[in-house]
């Protein structure tokens, strides 16, 4: 709902308070856990950690001590300054809280509690009612319905798991809390850390338009994650994306595309979800690459941080096994990239170290030989598709492994440390000549008995710095997706 | 390629030495780990703790002795008589020790050595050799160029991982040997068992098609898995398809439908593609289920395993965030699903049990209330969507959880074997349930930091009676593959 009378920015300075609170107070703090009061105020006391002198109060009348913190009865028995409020007491209380808020000079706010615009008529009275008071005291806030908000780097946190996530190039705005964990725990587990995080709740006062636009600037971040159910100010949003994606990268799921899911979106934080077509050409406009789900953006996020975009869509495929070839090249054809003819000498340097029975093409198959040593056949096939002028991405589903899998197990474990600083340097050698050549390579991981977890996780490269997929539908699309971004980026 | 001159089954015996033979050869056994020769060993030997008088002999007059077992020059060396040949030994080498399985009144065998009509002219002519031996000599052989087969329940196996796979209902036929492998992988992970395995490779002997006709009668399987990149005798495949279904599902992964991957799949087995809306038409006509991938293969037979089909396409969905709510039912509708109106009474009931905050409808939000006890409102929730008439099936991304996941981390371990206790009595009570009122219901399974896996996993139901996904959309395109394969049931 773009109530057309959103506050604009008066004042920069909230966002200092926002994500870098040297006092933070929070009202409604619990001691049970399990509790909003409780996650909330965790989030804080671990924030106190972060940065020596930050002040974390408690503020609930029910309680005498949460987390081993004194709890005040209102915020105005707090006889220090407060910067930042953390308010999850229940909806009606809010604008009371909220107005001792304005009363004690707090200068930003995040507004977890539900129970507003996304119930009904009380509830949007309710919003109404704390808009005013924050556009009369000046104070600028997150929420509300939301489940809070994070900079990873000064670990300011109002969500209650925040100091779980490692500090790293991407932002993260959710239009939807649990999305948005999600998000960030996939993140996380791939090894993508984050720099700020808002769940923007019902937008009451700052809109997902006013955090992009902040993030456009942000030296923290270098790639900016969304998760759109609908936009309130459409126009600007598209307006300052087609500015940032000339820099920054943004990924977006948007969803909410469809008749019941608009319509829960609706009961979730009051958005309306638009046409998915209109949506659409606006991303493609705006240079937005647009992520299917969660995951996806993960995906994407995980090769723009680590790699060179693709020059074109001609994509090599290494396999060893036809099947995996047959299936990469399919999802790969469907994703409108090109299954690449090999320059002639590729093929003819391919032939010379692999067995009689291999069938020159694209996909490389390496019919079933296992790997042994440093300068395998696998190896040199790889080494041959970077320096091949008609390839612009590779895809392989050959393990980085120097042995077969059956006898790295029967190896001792001083002999496996030798095999992994072997890969490791392997590895980074790799990862330098595909920055040099300018190609993007990622590895598909599949489950198979015969190479457990455990000795892939020893032949995966150091630190994430080649990405991995479980499927080569997810590389296609990632790749699909960066060569698209690197053709807007050129013709703008 | 339908050569049209593919030998018919004179004698359905050699199915049982293909299955159960009692004594196996195999040539080309090899010593070294990693080989080819010593997997097949391997899985042989494993094979012989299978049935007490079972006899494993190893053929290679290069090794003594191959996992402890002597090895012999030729099969003909062999005192006693051998009923399966399992042969590893290059392409060029196969004819003749193929000649002396025959003088050696072989039944059946399995040829995984790979070098013959994928490849080239010669490969094919060596091919027409071992053909011709195989019509005059009638034993009937798996391959060449794939990686084996096997019977879980005999334990029969030339396929190197076979013993790790556990027993079940469900029978796996693969024109991709590490396709294979990895839905073997992928479903044994899943907790489904199979029956019987083959990877089919060349199919110069037995077709997709003969295998297929002896499972329809096979009492171990109740359930067929397919992946296909082509087939040869496309008419009696969809013929016996269709008699199959009638009381077994057959889930199928057809690949090889763009360019570049018949290519690759031409190259790779030798198959023709062929056109993907052709095999679409005939798949619909013959009531076999079209999975996109081997995930979904699994997505599906997990379902089928253990569940009634839904009645029809109506789904109620039952979430704790309001952001799952709007992707979930996103996704059913594009699946065709209907995100059906819930009865007046399911709603009046929910509302008792919810706060003021929550909106009615479906998805049921249950708006960040947190679970606590036996009777929480999202049992009872679950329990209205089960009696009301409108719903067909239920997606629920509500965790099987009884309390807050921090305070079961904070519970000892004997209080947490309580809840574990009561968690598994009220699932297996659930389980009941579900096939009373002969509705589908499944879990999505998000990775969450509040939620971490070990939690989960307490909560999650005994035995994985009720499946579980990791995204909504897996689930969705799962219940409407059903609802569509229970319609043709009834429309038949």
């Amino acid at each position: 709902m773009n109530t057309g009378n959103s506050p604009k920015p008066k004042d920069r300075s909230f966002w200092h308070y926002l994500f870098n609170a040297d006092s933070i107070a929070v009202i409604g703090a619990k001691e049970t856990p399990g509790t909003w009061g409780h996650d909330a105020m965790r989030a804080s006391v671990e924030s106190a950690k972060g940065k020596a002198g930050r002040k974390v109060y408690a503020v609930n009348p029910n309680e005498k001590k949460v987390l081993g913190i004194k709890s005040y009865k209102s915020i105005l028995d707090i006889p220090g300054p407060v910067e930042l409020a953390v308010i999850v007491v229940p909806a009606p209380v809010v604008p009371e809280v909220f107005r001792q808020c304005a009363e004690k000079k707090v200068k930003a706010a995040a507004i977890i509690s539900a129970g507003f615009a996304e119930v009904d008529g009380d509830g949007a009275r309710l919003q109404e009612e704390i808009e005013a008071i924050a556009r009369e005291s000046g104070i600028r806030f997150v929420g509300p319905n939301c489940i809070g908000h994070s900079n990873m780097h000064s670990r300011v946190a109002s969500v209650g798991f925040a100091d779980r996530i490692p500090a790293g190039p991407m932002a993260l705005l959710s239009q939807s809390g649990t999305l948005g964990a999600s998000i960030m725990q996939i993140a996380a587990s791939r090894g993508i850390g984050l720099s700020k995080f808002v769940s923007t709740g019902n937008e009451a006062d700052l809109h997902l338009e006013d955090y992009l636009e902040y993030l456009a600037d942000d030296k923290d971040t270098q790639i900016i994650g969304l998760y759109i159910e609908g936009l309130r100010e459409g126009r600007r949003f598209f307006n300052l994306a087609k500015e940032i994606t000339k820099h920054k990268p943004i990924v977006a799921v948007k969803s909410g595309t469809t008749e019941a899911a608009a319509k829960a979106a609706k009961s979730h934080t009051g958005t309306l979800a638009g046409s998915d077509a209109v949506y659409s050409a606006a991303f493609k406009q705006a240079g937005i690459i647009r992520a299917e789900d969660e995951e996806e953006l993960c995906d994407t996020a995980l090769c723009l941080c680590n790699l060179p975009l693709p020059r074109g869509n001609r994509v090599a495929i290494l396999t060893m096994g036809g099947g995996f070839g047959v299936v990469t090249a399919e999802v790969c054809e469907k994703e409108g990239l090109e299954i690449t003819e090999l320059e002639a000498q590729t093929l003819r340097k391919m032939k010379a170290v692999l067995p009689p029975r291999w069938t020159p093409g694209n996909p490389v198959d390496l019919v079933g030989i296992r790997p042994a040593g440093k300068d395998n056949p696998g190896d040199t096939c790889l080494q041959l598709l970077l320096e091949d002028k008609n390839v612009d991405a590779i895809i392989s589903l050959v393990p980085p492994m120097m042995f077969p899998p059956q006898m790295m197990a029967q190896a001792s474990p001083t002999e496996l440390k030798a095999i992994q600083r072997d890969i490791e340097r392997n590895q980074a050698k790799l990862y330098r000549q595909l920055i040099e050549y300018g190609k993007p390579l990622v590895y598909i991981r599949r489950i198979t008995i015969s190479l457990p977890k455990e000795l892939w996780d020893i032949a995966a490269r150091p630190k994430a710095m080649i990405p991995e997929y479980n499927h080569p539908r997810r590389a296609a699309r990632v790749l699909r997706s960066l060569a698209g971004y690197r053709k807007y980026l050129e013709s703008r």
